[in-house]
């Protein structure tokens, strides 16, 4: 569950105020933000403490995370002398703090450790529109009216992906997820011509290494075929979309991640019960399930209630479903 | 094309500052504004200028659109209590200036007039949450923890839809357009459980009164089936889903509408002349197609760029496709 950490009360005496990349800079931070969700729900994976803009940040783009906002440029990326402000990332120099805490982690970890990039589109969203978007219309407008310069500025977004999950992979990281969260405003034609060559080289890139890869967004119903045939091994599926129509969309050729509404977590235990109990019936017992919510946790949620739903899940998976 | 005036300067003239629901409660202003985008760009039919809003606003409820917001309310929907405040509509005391919009309107138009409504759970959305949101998470709370509440609200809301609905058809408005712009926030079982019976309801009394009924939402590729089973005549789709795909879950039971991304109209023109073949011929020549957008006319868009797309979609039309 990304962003688990975000409901917790421990969390904030870590991460302190100030953007997030405060955090995720510094290893000891990272490292403990990281842990404290799986030590206190007990989940089956832990997922590193970062963002999807930290490469971007990383090679001096001029991107930062404004608390209560979200990615915000001051320069929003317009021509093509912005793709000088994303130069190849040198791993050492500027991700070496993840490598650490990526390190550290592997260490002290129980469980596997999952490394995590945001893919070009909704990478490229941020920086064209210079903060979080409703309807993606620079980007939009960008991607259609000058594809040249969109294909330049994703083919750099990819080998920062590439990049910093190398990186990851190589320090330990047991799995990689590719986060598109935003892929599903594009219609499916938009997203074969735009996006699928971008993530797919990618995930290409990951399946060399080894190791299992996640594709994520939401909002991708209409998208899950192709999502499937970038290369994913396991489809994120949010709440929109049943897991039994996601099944079928993707020929069974994937597993499947989700997909419970994150808001049901605010609802009574009774109900949240059923909500849980409702997406692994419609999974049908099919093995290929990782139970997850179809989104990150909202900052609201009782962690009492992101706990009954693992141990739950947890239970019920013992006994044999 | 709804909120096609937004990007009109004449519009602006017309509206001045303010919330816009001065300007819908003044039936000369809202004539003028709903026929300037018809003059303009020669659609097909008008849609009255007003919101969803209204007929909440007009009992009392306690709401208004607040300009770069969105509705809100200073007292959101929380209890019992509040169901007092969404009293039944007296069509003439509440709804006169409505009414007197629609006589002037159709007595000027040379094209049909579409009335419309707010579905239930758009509007129980903005009533909850107090202003537009992203997770809808207090308003889903509600709904899965106090599902009697929910019901109580939602068959208010409903009243309300029907009484506006009903007056705009008597006083000559000839079809009706029912907006559940946010639903598919929702997944299938749930909108099948706290949001179909009320929509249905509106949508069944709109087909006693033997008007075309178009059941509009954005997002809501998986609930096509039940949208369109909930009584429509005509389904929106937006631009993620495919007017294929649209019809093959919507049995070829109703007519669809839509499904061009509005961000396009951002593009050059030879892309958004692209795009809007890419629709036409997706839809494949079945004459159960009304051309449109998947959503609202962004502010941002050039008003020629619109008129281009309007007179190209009547040359292909007149052109015998």
């Amino acid at each position: 569950m990304r962003q688990a950490g975000r409901s917790l009360p421990e969390y904030f005496d870590v991460r302190g105020d100030g953007s997030i990349l405060d955090a995720i800079r510094v290893p000891d931070r990272a490292t403990e933000i990281t842990l404290q969700p799986v030590r206190r729900y007990g989940v089956d994976a832990a997922i590193l403490f970062s963002d999807i803009v930290t490469p971007v940040w990383a090679v001096g783009f001029g991107i930062d995370i404004t608390p209560g906002v979200g990615p915000t440029c001051d320069r929003p990326f317009r021509s093509a002398d912005d793709l000088q402000r994303l130069r190849p990332l040198d791993l050492d120099a500027d991700l070496g703090f993840q490598t650490e805490t990526v390190r550290n982690l592997v260490a002290e970890l129980d469980v596997p450790l999952i490394g995590f990039a945001g893919a070009p589109f909704t990478l490229a969203s941020y920086l064209i529109e210079g903060r979080p978007s409703r309807d993606y219309a620079k980007c939009k407008a960008l991607m259609m009216g000058q594809p040249e310069l969109w294909h330049q500025l994703c083919e750099r977004l990819a080998d920062l992906a590439i990049g910093t999950l190398t990186a990851q992979v190589e320090a330990g990281a047991s799995a990689i997820q590719l986060f598109d969260s935003w892929a599903g405003a594009l219609r499916p034609e938009h997203y074969r011509e735009y996006v699928f060559p971008h993530s797919s080289r990618i995930l290409s890139a990951m399946g060399d290494l080894g190791v299992p890869r996640i594709h994520f967004g939401i909002n991708t119903g209409e998208l899950l075929p192709q999502i499937a045939e970038a290369g994913a091994d396991v489809v994120g599926v949010d709440w929109r979309t049943r897991l039994s129509d996601a099944r079928e969309r993707t020929g069974g050729t994937v597993a499947l991640q989700g997909n419970l509404d994150p808001a049901l977590l605010l609802a009574p235990w009774p109900v949240l019960e059923r909500e849980v109990r409702r997406v692994l019936d419609d999974n049908g017992g099919h093995p290929g399930h990782i139970f997850n919510l179809g989104h990150g946790v909202l900052p609201q949620t009782d962690p009492d209630q992101v706990k009954r739903v693992v141990e739950l899940v947890h239970d019920i998976g013992r006994a044999g479903r």
